[in-house]
């Protein structure tokens, strides 16, 4: 029964009951987290050999170069073919990182900020103040960033599954300290949702009152498929070069949810006219990232073709932990009328919406009963949910039967914390 | 016979005498590169066990942190003293980052300019000019980063074999808008001085007008002794902590020329509250930097007697070639009394000093007969040299043999220069 059709004495029963469960659960002293979207300890076991056989005291790169030295700005090229197969784009618009693609963006953004980028007309920095356009809810450490290097955020909630284009539209055109946007496009954290064909080639038509406005595109989950039953995402370089905005976007990638998250290679993707300007800047931060670890990855993986197959190994771990928790969601809440949650083709997330005004009481209970979720307000920038509702599920990391539980658990929470509203 | 005690007939002979030896060499078409301190291959075939044991398949720290993961911000203890044995200072005063010593610099000098650092009243681009003491002859990408972050440089020369102590003590005192002094302390970049106590304390004590004023302190070749006739340096740290300057200095230190340049690890040095200060605002840029690299490094040299062992195998291979240098240097150019060069005991480098006037000359005859030097100049802020005079002779990398053929070059290069200017 609907905890909307109960009356009030049915819903009194219901949480005396719900209160005796939630005890029960607390008492097992549970110790689960599901804070972060963490791969599994199964799933960095499928790159084993990256730990083995390794380089086999190979250094070569096929262009001559000896990765054990100094210099390739840029990345060896065979590391490029890797991203540049992976993502549609030519070895001139790419640069291949170090271990982490929230490095590149934040070291994109404060070069930005003292500098400026391509077409800038002072450094970020000189503007009384920067916005930037952050479709919530959204990635948490994007918002972060912002805040911590002083950009201001200008929250656009999804509309219909999708971007709220034309909101984002208006903005970009409004102001020419709108700076940019962030997107994670495909397999969205934590929404699940990916950007449509129409979303995309109006996000690369944008007019923006900024010359230098840039879209950041952080294409973290590109590959991240849970099944055959894929979405697609059009290529936003090619879209953009089409609008005939060829330098408006800053695509980022890595393989941290494909090798290791602390032991991967990233990539920033751009026109080259970007890519040059960045190398530019870039020279006087490092002479190089580690190419040995490039030179790993391609060894490893081979090509793109390898990471496709690879990805079908995640995907065969990962995909009965997605399964669990929308049938543990269905099972408790459906029938019970109380929150709605993402069906994700790909991606790390499961977004839960809980009744509004409830979510930071569920993640609470959660804690007080041994199990961590991600805080509540942490998918909003400025870590504030205006409805208090959202909560980004990560199934990954626990094992099945760890999830279970935790599952059994959070649905209780949501059922109590629905229930004080009410009662 | 000294060519300021021969004659006008007597240095015309000499010139075409010279011009000829020129010729003939140029000649033989020669392909070499000494512009760079790069170790040679050899020196990297000694680390070769990281490229083939590597790790085995061992991923986790003594921590317990699985090493393929994200986090451990700061680096996994085991790298963490790999540092502190080498540099002498607490686990808390360390942070272990990626391969690149000279990316520490950038990030915590562009930080310092967005946001700060430690005792900051506003970010230093906050001012309208922010300036740097800048020992010279020094390392090029230090004076390079400065110009590109828009840091203006005041040069101070070498006075005595030694760092100019007062005046570095008058300008740091002068303005608060000098925010900040380079130091290679130890063998340091090109000259191969290594600064006596008595410089290392009076810095230590420094009174600098700017509250948040910072020594960074490049240790780059702090294990990089040539034989066991070694310089030592005081530790700063220390030093600053006795002065009551605790939070004055930033120390870097790298692996790139222990183990790999391209692959190795890096590490900032600084008191427990500058480095607390620094891991909140790096958290916003990487969740950590890569683990498993800190591991194969700690497993490969399992301590600091491991790397001090490791760096005599790297003497072995690179004393012949300064011997070679300074046989030469002797041979060619002491009987015709043209230019004064360094006795390193240490470091990557041979400082040459040509007859003023005549180093942007000398670097080009080499270029044109087929040996690449570093630019003339390069070893100043601006990269303008005021004497024109300071070449930077990098032997490490070429074979002993294309290194004899080099210098018998570059002698005839200086020969030359200072002839063309008194002839």
């Amino acid at each position: 029964m609907k905890y909307s059709e109960m009356n009030a004495e049915q819903l009194a029963a219901e949480k005396k009951s719900v209160e005796s469960l939630y005890e029960e659960l607390k008492s097992k002293g549970l110790k689960l987290t599901m804070a972060r979207g963490v791969p599994a300890p199964e799933q960095l076991d499928l790159s084993i050999n990256m730990l083995l056989h390794c380089l086999d005291g190979d250094c070569r790169s096929k262009s001559g170069a000896d990765c054990r030295s100094y210099g390739v700005l840029d990345g060896i090229p065979e590391a490029k073919e890797l991203f540049t197969d992976m993502l549609g784009v030519e070895p001139s618009e790419v640069i291949v990182g170090g271990n982490s693609s929230l490095q590149m963006m934040y070291d994109t953004i404060i070069r930005a900020m003292q500098l400026g980028v391509l077409g800038s007309e002072k450094p970020w920095s000189k503007y009384d103040s920067v916005k930037f356009i952050c479709p919530a809810p959204g990635y948490d450490r994007h918002f972060a960033m912002c805040q911590a290097l002083g950009i201001d955020m200008i929250t656009v909630e999804y509309k219909n599954g999708d971007l709220d284009i034309d909101e984002v539209e208006r903005l970009a055109a409004s102001d020419e300290t709108v700076k940019g946007i962030w997107c994670v496009p495909m397999y969205s954290n934590p929404t699940g949702i990916t950007y449509s064909d129409e979303t995309v080639r109006r996000l690369a038509k944008l007019k923006p009152a900024a010359k230098d406005f840039r879209i950041f595109w952080d294409n973290a989950y590109c590959v991240h498929h849970l099944s055959d039953d894929r979405d697609s995402l059009l290529n936003i370089i090619d879209e953009c070069k089409k609008a005939g905005n060829p330098d408006m976007v800053f695509e980022f990638a890595s393989t941290s949810k494909i090798s290791f998250p602390g032991g991967g290679i990233s990539v920033i993707c751009a026109s080259k006219e970007n890519i040059d300007f960045i190398k530019k800047q870039m020279a006087f931060q490092t002479i190089g990232f580690d190419k040995l670890n490039q030179l790993r990855h391609v060894k490893f993986f081979k090509n793109y073709e390898g990471i496709e197959k690879h990805m079908r190994a995640h995907a065969a771990i990962i995909k009965p932990k997605f399964d669990l928790v929308e049938y543990m969601l269905e099972k408790e809440l459906q029938p019970r009328g109380i929150g709605e949650w993402t069906h994700p083709k790909g991606g790390y997330f499961i977004s839960f919406n809980a009744p509004e005004g409830c979510a930071k009481r569920v993640v609470a209970l959660a804690k007080d009963a041994g199990v961590i979720l991600t805080d509540a307000g942490a998918t909003y920038p400025y870590g504030k949910d205006p409805h208090d509702s959202n909560i980004r599920i990560a199934p990954t990391f626990p094992s099945i039967d760890e999830l279970r539980q935790a599952m059994e658990l959070f649905c209780v929470c949501v059922r109590l914390a629905a229930l004080e509203v009410r009662v």
